[in-house]
């Protein structure tokens, strides 16, 4: 709840490229969505009855969905989609609802993807844009990845502003992670201020789920079925060998969402390592100590490690960053791996250690149906939006709802899992494994 | 939203046995949830301001969670577990994880399962209860169906409480479906009325996800992830022969959400028929006309038909009721089939109508992740609320937070596909069928 | 073994076009099979010795593969494939592969798609020829069915000869069953009796995998892993209803291949009824006997039939043909589902009885990795044989071996599941089934 | 063909441990098999023709199969089952049917699992048996891995035999690759010369599926299915990055069957190295200017390496042994992806390289239909074999025949790709790849 706690004197307002006057071309018998329908972010009895004493209005998102009058004229639209950062299972649906949802609904002609993420703006790498069309995206989400290209890292926003008045673009589609939605809420305000007329509408992209103010973010479910599957594996080899040892390091640079809930999807798993809980290694609480244990009296056991846990072993190494500028962390697996055999040297217990780092082959599958539909969802509401003439903003799910969120509010920090809280109870449940700080 | 208005009037009072006064052996860094917690039942930021204006408190759900007080001894506390109605996918995780919560969580060591359903509360069918540890329960996840066994139908009341009494339990879980919360409830309501301290817990299961005030009911996210691969078998065949038609029959006795749902998920489908919305078949506004065209521009079509579209057909005949006392609906699977072939015959359109009813398929697979992970917060909370003496109510999902709901208030209606909402838009979108009523 | 005795006086010799003069444009690096190159149908030593006491030399087939020389001159050829019959998982790859190979080994460029089997070639039917490149059917190998559609029954010999020499195909692929093999062996008799010169190869597609002289036909192993999976749904309903019977029929018209292996595969199985065992219903011997005898002792109960067993119930009957000119088998599903049900009222014992029949849902899935393999295997084999000119012949797959198989000896009786070989041997032990008969 | 040549004179007498005159136990509608019925292993017609020339009889091998006469007395029979080396899909399989063949139709009672390999035998490390009877193994094929654990490395011959003695055991199953066919037969020699009755029957195991004389070997098709699926992320993930590299390492030590299958199966590999074919890396026909030219004119590529691909390059450091005495392959999978990388940053072409070692993941999984059915075969052969006397000797697949196989002569070499033959034909084809080799 402490999101919502966080979130009580944000503003939410949509920025918006004018007023909206055209009559909506989307089917007449759907219920359309007026803009002052909004939702509660803290949904608790005990906020609104504060909220009741002050007589302060609590803080809302507006509602996602088809407007009554739109901002564009569709006959004369153009629309481009962008989709950055790495893969995550459901980006081809979203493009294709994207295509199917401007063309069918709003009978909108001109759609193009812009290839290889942020890269695709700029003509010096001279990729040239897809034109997409109903056929061009029919079977498309029966295959992973991006049919677009992604590439990591930032470009001018100069001249991706350039590049979009140029090609004339009205609406722009940013799918990817905090360093698209940084971007694309600088293209917005850069439009904005020159008095282009550009909607730019993001679709939040994080297979670690972790974006502020998003519930849910797609591909997410998928991750966690293939999370699962591997840990089936890795309990497998644990248990095919004297003293076997599974470790498999999971997607979740800043929160451990992926390796918590394949945690307990799966129920084989005796330790998770996340980066919201503090874990020495070494002492007599510590992991390796916790470990021994569970070797000594089981035979086995199996091992889960978020990709962002454990950094603090990595202090005195310098930072580096990748192509995106996100910090790169230090491999939390392979240090875990070789800290964990150094031990049980140590220790004079041989053990047969298994590590699996399965990522690249977790987020290129397809998405499942449940993700598939939620992508459906999320590129509609996105067209509903980018057609009103709004801008600025991102597609969220917000306690069931889909709403519109101002990209900047999610860019304030990270959603990670509450140590606290049922989730992260839940896990230490079904593991069994003891806190493992040696202080504190 | 609908659902909220209905609910602005009813009582969400948990009953309870009595005075929680044991401190909870639940470990200590839980955050224990007080029944003072609760959550707003309708988050429009509309009806809040109304609350506001008229200074009435907005009806709410007690929050699901561990509580610092307990009312039952867990060294001496006995527990049941029932199974009744139709398989659904995921009833072995909840099995499974109320046995290990009770167990690991609480220390309760006498677990019972009740097997073949009400069935097995009554001294005539002679089935002996099963004992259920940790061991026992370990691998049940990995199968489908229910290891308890189920049965459909209602038993007397008084038996079953006789039987409880007799045996003693202080604590029963009732996962099943509409007829069985109902038995749970005048379970619950007799021992309160004989004074015999049994707290009736149930989660609720019904694979078509159209109970009232639940968000989302377990096994739903599998069935629709079954339901899409039989679509794409379905559309396969319909295009592996000249006008060929598949025809796809899915569960829904009331609510269309599977077959909604999973020809969002497919992609694939060009009408899908539920009970929420009228169609004909005749006339030139029918169902087999739109059929025919489809058929004569493209030379092949899928129908998804949820089970209890269409009843209006058969309102001549007489009606049935199964086991369990549902009204047993008339095939309309087998209905269509018929009614599309004759119909091209007398149009002397030669089609290949391939017709595929999975129910049993679909519903007796394993839990996916998402359902598995789901299955366990329910199980939990069902024995947080179970121990400190909660009684004659469910636990649901609002919102995505687990809550406290009194049976009594699920059974007064079922949730329905909302026909001007968005996920039925997206289905007509999806599609592309019309609207298939020749007046009105 | 008795289908190498009953091979010793076939004829195996292959019809040939013509001299092959035209120097291959395969590969250099390729080995080349010579027309000498033969294997020997009977492997077993014993056969051996007696035929060098006799000093007669034993029947063999031609190897398939490559040729050296070949008939047709690349650049002019023009071929057509033709899918026909009931789906099968697999007859994508099979063209996927054989387009592939005609155009990138042989430089073949014009390959054409008949569209829904043997209708096709029939003007009346209007269906447009559909041209095909490595381009179209790049990704054809993920879906299920036939992309070319397909369509039953036969269509006339003379007819079909015409439209291909209207079109001046020189090699037409006929991927069908024994229909096909048959309408494929009189076409190209028909075009050698005209002197048109026209190589007719065909690829034998029966999910039951009985074909004669064939070990394996594709899409066998898809329909057994999908079986098995159907298998395990029909044993979680038998196991969670009081009584619970799981009835499933299989694909198997006159052999039981898929009930057999499915059963082994699945290991849940208590009976499998199949084409090639007698059984009786009634009596102490009977099925329905053991069956009860099963129920009363295990409580629960799995059954598979193959949709050609126990025909001789049907023998008052009359006989009917589907459009292939197929015997039309009576459902002994449906039959043995009422008797069942009528059997156990009479003996007062209540049943639950699930009836699944999941035919559609197992032949249109994807091919897995071995089925779509063994697919190019065929195809690539196929295309060699066409381009060296010649025809009226299958490509088989004979001990491991691939080989040039005379249509004929196909048709000559089908292969069946021998009931004292091993393979039925271990149907028994897995389920324990004993002989079903009351006499003999 | 070559290996056939190569058999033409070894030895493949089985040796036995005595004259078998109980009679069999086996259900009496069983076709037995007498020792003198053998399949020729040569089946060409050529060299079929040169024997009868010569008048030389062919080299056989002796079918498996139950024997109407036994040599042990079921109901003093003991059994131990040890499974060694690396996981392969299926071991479970073959667990499960050796108890249950034993169990049911021999009706032995005594059956033990030997834990973690061959360790399981030396006292020294303190395993205790395991009691296998059909409850314990009635879910096992459920779980990937092997129940009894396994180990690599050899133990003491002399122990093994002792640790056999003194437990009395008659039949020892073992199940493992080369090493453990080298110690079996050991074991059986040892057991010979001291006059010790004890049955040794191999089954082998190696997921590289390079056998001499074994047509196949079980969990290959399981593991290519699975490699399948990681190579169609590879390839999304090479789709998804501006010049995106997928390289994919797979099992593979000496032979490249797993490589080569796996990338005929997924149609969108480009370059397949395998330890069979020599290649270079640098100059103008070497692997990284393929691999260059590719790039720059598609974009992307995917790579997939055997695990003994290129050894070569390592020819300059040490050689290494694990535990199980194979020799320790260089990394030619980090190898290559250093090597890649450089090379392109040279020619100042970035590009976006994917590496992907999936082998945990490939070789824990639970079998297909296709290998469990085959596992059940393998044990049953087995049991059969075993309970008859015959020792020294393993069952094999030989052109689609169950043989008996003496171990020795499997031990001669490996099963290679034929580098001129039809399935490296096929990879050619499938990728386009040329021969890398920059002379010869």
């Amino acid at each position: 709840m402490n999101q919502e706690a966080a979130c009580r004197s944000i503003e939410t307002t949509i920025k918006s490229l004018g007023r909206a006057t055209i009559d909506s071309p989307v089917s007449g018998s759907t219920i359309f969505v007026e803009d002052h329908e909004r939702v509660v972010i803290d949904t608790s009895l005990g906020f609104f009855k504060r909220c009741m004493e002050t007589g302060s209005e609590p803080v809302s998102f507006e509602l996602a969905g088809p407007r009554r009058k739109i901002y564009f004229d569709p006959s004369k639209t153009k629309c481009a989609i962008v989709t950055c950062g790495g893969l995550c299972p459901g980006i081809n649906d979203v493009i294709r609802s994207l295509v199917l949802e401007l063309h069918y609904a709003y009978r909108v002609e001109n759609i193009y993807g812009v290839p290889y993420g942020l890269q695709g703006f700029i003509p010096s790498y001279g990729h040239a844009l897809v034109e997409l069309t109903p056929d061009a995206v029919e079977h498309i989400h029966e295959l992973g990845g991006t049919v677009l290209g992604s590439s990591r890292g930032s470009q001018d926003i100069g001249e991706i502003v350039d590049a979009l008045e140029r090609l004339n673009m009205n609406i722009v589609f940013f799918i990817g992670g905090d360093g698209t939605l940084k971007a694309a809420s600088s293209v917005a305000r850069e439009a904005l201020e020159r008095g282009y007329r550009c909607a730019v509408i993001a679709i939040p992209k994080t297979i670690d789920n972790d974006i502020a103010f998003v519930s849910k973010t797609f591909g997410f479910d998928t991750a966690v079925e293939e999370a699962r599957k591997v840990i089936t594996c890795a309990h497998a080899e644990a248990k095919g060998a004297p003293n076997g040892i599974g470790l498999v390091k999971l997607m979740g640079r800043d929160s451990g969402f992926i390796a918590a809930n394949a945690a307990l999807a799966s129920r084989d798993v005796n330790f998770v390592l996340v980066p919201e809980e503090d874990f020495d290694l070494e002492g007599p609480r510590g992991f390796l100590c916790a470990l021994e244990k569970r070797i000594r009296t089981r035979g086995h056991a199996v091992v889960v490690v978020a990709e962002g846990a454990g950094q603090k072993f990595f202090t005195d190494m310098p930072e580096e960053k990748d192509a995106s500028g996100n910090v790169r962390k230090h491999d939390i697996g392979v240090y875990l791996k070789e800290r964990i055999e150094r031990y049980f040297q140590e220790v004079a217990l041989p053990v047969n250690l298994k590590y699996i780092d399965p990522s690249y082959t977790i987020r290129s599958v397809t998405a499942n149906a449940s993700d598939s539909i939620f992508c459906g969802f999320l590129a509609q509401m996105a067209v509903h939006a980018g057609m009103c003439g709004k801008t600025d903003m991102l597609i969220g799910l917000w306690n069931n709802v889909y709403v519109h969120i101002p990209t900047e509010i999610c860019m304030q920090g990270r959603k990670k899992i509450d140590v606290g809280g049922p989730l992260w109870m839940s896990v230490r449940e079904a593991t069994g494994q003891p806190v493992m700080v040696n202080e504190g």
